[in-house]
């Protein structure tokens, strides 16, 4: 069992990136439980514009492809910005558009028996809408989003602290983000070993 | 000049709505400027389900239509709840529906000439969307979103106080309500008296 | 195994429904896996405005929340109005709101294990995004969504025929809701029989 | 007066993008009024990912912001990618968060005054979502949506022809595109010369 936590911050690295920040409670729950995790902030990386797992020369989006297709469950980490999820995240979605087409060798989409959750910061409200866009974009494409499989942090009303400037609310993120990592882990074993059918004609 | 406000809680009266809470700061910005104003508490109303604007015996939709008509400022006062508005906000919308097809003596749309604005609690976050929703359905309907004509309150992360039960928040809640009230009037002035043309073929 | 189609159109009975026109795809897919299916029709219900799980004298939802109890599957049937769900579905979302709270003899979300699903229809576009947001808060109510346990049927662009009204496009959609039934059976089954643990704290 | 289309397709020149084929109809309703149009295609240019308006060396965001403040009408074309705007969009709105903070000499947000519409295409479902997305994140910024400034095309049930592909439905768009040219010009002439003013405290 592997976890993927793909990083949408608009940081490049070493800069510290406050979703990252939160998804580590997550990381933490899954290595209590021997699940492999890997992370990779899209940013560092060269993804070219386009909605193909290989858009050529250059574009290093193949080796995320590949760590998706190793991975039982995706966890996508993200900031918020105007209130919508960061434009990294919608590229890695456009990337992902081509998985619907993609089959294994039960023609079963790629995606099948995947699950997958998400983790938001913001300095501002939004967190719902975010998680509510990336959920339903990656059950388009085959991903099953098993109940309460998300945290979030920010504070309102109107712009304030990140998530590292205070303590406010850290509990309840984590708390919620402890029982997101329980819930994919559950719902990822009880999909696991080719449970899900091909589509019907 | 009239300014219409459309409160969506789904209390029924007298019961106190939050959301009225925090509208009444744009309503004091209007009586200011001379601004007529009306609240009309929508679940107090018998209002039919269906998107035409008379729906038959006992439906109360056509004074609050007639009201729309009689007003260039519409003020949409709404909670959230789960991350979105209110059902009695999209019931509104609903019923608002009929208006795409409604046209004055000079075939424009009845709402063209007229803005929209958002006032927003929770005790949870979702204020954007929900602003983003109900803007942009009015939109469809003719209606004009001037600049920055929203505010709102929550506090974030997980549920939490509501909005009479804390100040903290408040003052750029307030602000925020003062400058979204002189935005809807200073754009309602700018498009009064016929200012918006029926549309080419 | 039981599954739960909750209609929210806004037609009263006996008035047909698109929406659970195209339902009818999902009710034939699960009925040949013998899973008993039931529809109830929200707007022929007294559902008072609420978001606790009984509202009192003559309000009709405590009949729905037992409905709910008692299925693993939940398939949400709704048009599309102004680009969204309708304000029956947002009333279900309000009203289901409390089923956060409640828990079972394990300490679980009710919610937890059961699946759920989406059905829409729409004379004009919008159905994704239909799909987006009431898949969004059933998940945070603690539903499971499988991927791509959803189907639609809109013609676009702009205002165009009914379901009814037209053959084109019915294929894609039955088709896509035959998948859509049989991945939430698949789920719903592997999550059968208490998989799902109460939060950790 | 001028109105500045950003483009927000995924293809890079000289691809035909069939987005900017739609906004094509507004272009031409603006040059018969004479309003100078410039086109700008954000994937050409070298837009470094963040939130401010320079992001320093070597990124070209700094000419596409002196544009928009050039510009009294906006125009944002984009494609729909899995039922949201392009990640080119949403890149976009981040780099003009910063506007939010940017006033004239008159204390006054740079956005004030100036109107904004949306363009959108996609070969399946979606462009309402796309469209709010896209109108609340430039609410917020500050500017101001006039109603019914928007045009779309796209066919459904599920993915269909592009644009190109086929003449049916072009005439609507065509129609509500020419509508939207003179509701965003008629309300940008409305606003003009210092008609919002600087928010009060």
């Amino acid at each position: 069992m592997k976890a993927l936590f793909l990083s949408c911050t608009l940081k490049r690295s070493p800069e510290d990136s406050n979703s990252e920040a939160l998804a580590s409670v997550l990381k933490e729950a899954f290595a209590a439980e021997d699940v492999e995790t890997e992370t990779i902030r899209l940013v560092d990386l060269d993804i070219h514009p386009g909605v193909t797992s290989d858009e050529g020369d250059g574009d290093e989006w193949p080796r995320v492809h590949e760590a998706l297709l190793e991975s039982e469950i995706l966890v996508v980490v993200t900031p918020t910005w105007v209130g919508r999820p960061s434009s990294v995240a919608q590229k890695m979605i456009e990337r992902m558009d081509a998985m619907i087409a993609e089959t294994d060798d039960d023609d079963r989409p790629v995606a099948y028996d995947r699950v997958a959750g998400v983790v938001v910061t913001g300095n501002e409200d939004g967190a719902h809408h975010v998680i509510s866009e990336i959920s339903g974009a990656l059950g388009d494409i085959g991903y099953t989003i098993p109940g309460q499989a998300w945290t979030y942090w920010n504070k309102g009303p109107g712009p304030g602290d990140d998530y590292p400037d205070t303590d406010e609310g850290h509990d309840w993120s984590a708390s919620t983000g402890r029982a997101a990592a329980q819930n994919l882990l559950t719902v990822a074993r009880a999909l696991s070993g080719g449970t899900m059918k091909a589509p019907p004609d």
